[in-house]
């Protein structure tokens, strides 16, 4: 807290203060050993702050190939040394996530739903706090289903929501249930949005994103195993959702937002709408067309982190 | 319904009737195409039912690495024809699951929490269904958290139970809460149990499973990015958990069971708890004791699958 207290007096104009990750466990600095069991790493086994101590951005989305490829695309944007093909998956030793860095970016996969990203983010920010990181702006790059949106359209999140349109986050600690804000870093999204527009042909609206804990039912799809549901009712929902500013649906924006606020890191969500809901709920476009819709959160980001 | 009734009169002292799988969804028949898209599948672009009508058992877990070394240990099991190395997955045109099919058993991968298993699910029931399989039995092979239990004990799961101990699941349907059951098949459990007493050496367990939502916090442990609770308030919670038949904890088991149940497919979970809860929260054994560990849900499945 000192040295936040110290960094803005003496920087009062710049936004981004020496911030340390804060770490909310008096028990963890008591631990002789610390492993981060999902990513097969280790405070014995590993120098965490020769290998991490540089890192300002970490950038996470739940595909690990597209997460590799982020990784490359950015060694690439960042004219680093060497071939980006020569890039290591530093989780090698466990296939729950991979992990790239790439000079001060690390690009980490957190598979789907909110319980694989929340372990996550459990590990990552312990990884941060014991390299002794500062400063570290955190991304979630990510696919959605839009509402009213055009396919290809990027939503910067504003809100992230729950299914009644809540900006929380539910957790159960020991069989009770809490709340936790899980609002987002305005100013980090308002400069994305600032740099979509200066990017040619790159639809960007920033919005509430709507995070639910399962892709059928959760989300009104009539296309799932179970549907209980008519095609109105499908609608109705989704109408409410939009009229409460939703535009984008996916599945781990709340936990995601909660877990940095919590630990004083900046962060910001920007996904891709794959499909318009209001028109459908199967992802028809052809391949060539997905890869380049889910390229576009990744190059909004890297303008981002390359000023 | 007709074929169950008719079957159950022709087999009465068959325990494995001849049963459909059941899919709940009036609107999945006027479908033209179903894309199956975490599968990378169709029923345009695949014979469902060539590739897959013989399937008569299917077998989950989290990781890609341990359901591809189950594949593999399957068809050497069975004695198939060709390389267990040369086993291709069928889903390789995505990364978010992967698929192996050996003889009449399917290999699948769901990575970690209820959101990431519930979308596996759909897309699997779905493509039983299309593939018109009949008397399929599903098992969840994975790993978890003992209570009061040796490490490497195997735990066949009674009843799933949510962080309050009960054995229901909550689904959210177009933002409301609804509840659902997810007791387990009784006869294959039981089953599976004696397929245990037949082996050497094989320390296994029938008791409840409780499905938490994350790893860390609604877990009780101490060692995560966040933690607000005493050791002394942890220990209260896996006691009380105890007494309630809870023999270990993981975090799919209750939309597992759920969804089986509807969908009218016998299902069984079976996960080795790599450590005992009450000694500590780390993973702390050798990464060989481990793997060893982790072969025994494959090792007993196995066993029942060749009976």
């Amino acid at each position: 807290m000192a040295l936040i207290l110290l960094n803005c007096m003496g920087n009062e104009h710049n936004d981004y203060i020496k911030q340390q990750v804060h770490v909310k466990n008096p028990y963890l600095d008591t631990m002789e050993e610390d492993i981060l069991y999902h990513f097969s790493l280790s405070t014995k086994t590993h120098n965490l702050p020769e290998m991490f101590g540089d890192i300002k951005f970490v950038c996470v989305g739940g595909s690990a190939n597209r997460m590799k490829a982020f990784a490359q695309f950015m060694h690439h944007e960042l004219k680093l040394p060497g071939l980006p093909e020569d890039i290591r998956d530093i989780c090698e030793g466990t296939d729950r996530y991979c992990m790239y860095k790439v000079g001060p970016v690390l690009s980490i996969s957190h598979g789907m739903g909110v319980p694989s990203i929340s372990i996550m983010l459990h590990e990552l920010i312990k990884l941060l706090h014991h390299a002794q990181c500062r400063d570290v702006v955190l991304f979630r790059l990510g696919t959605s289903g839009g509402i009213g949106l055009a396919p290809g359209t990027v939503v910067i999140t504003d809100k992230a929501v729950d299914y009644s349109f809540r900006p929380q986050f539910e957790q159960v600690v020991l069989g009770k249930v809490i709340t936790r804000s899980t609002e987002l870093d305005e100013g980090v999204a308002n400069e994305l949005l600032q740099c979509s527009s200066e990017l040619q042909n790159f639809p960007t609206v920033i919005g509430n994103t709507m995070c639910t804990h399962d892709f059928y039912e959760g989300q009104g799809r009539l296309d799932g195993a179970l549907c209980s549901f008519s095609h109105e009712e499908k609608l109705e929902y989704l109408r409410k959702a939009y009229e409460a500013g939703v535009r984008n649906i996916e599945m781990e924006s709340t936990v995601f937002a909660a877990m940095c606020r919590i630990c004083g890191l900046k962060a910001a969500v920007v996904c891709v709408a794959l499909l318009n809901r209001f028109d459908g709920d199967q992802i028809t476009s052809p391949h060539d067309v997905l890869v380049e819709y889910q390229h576009r959160p990744q190059v909004l980001v890297s303008h981002f982190i390359k000023k």
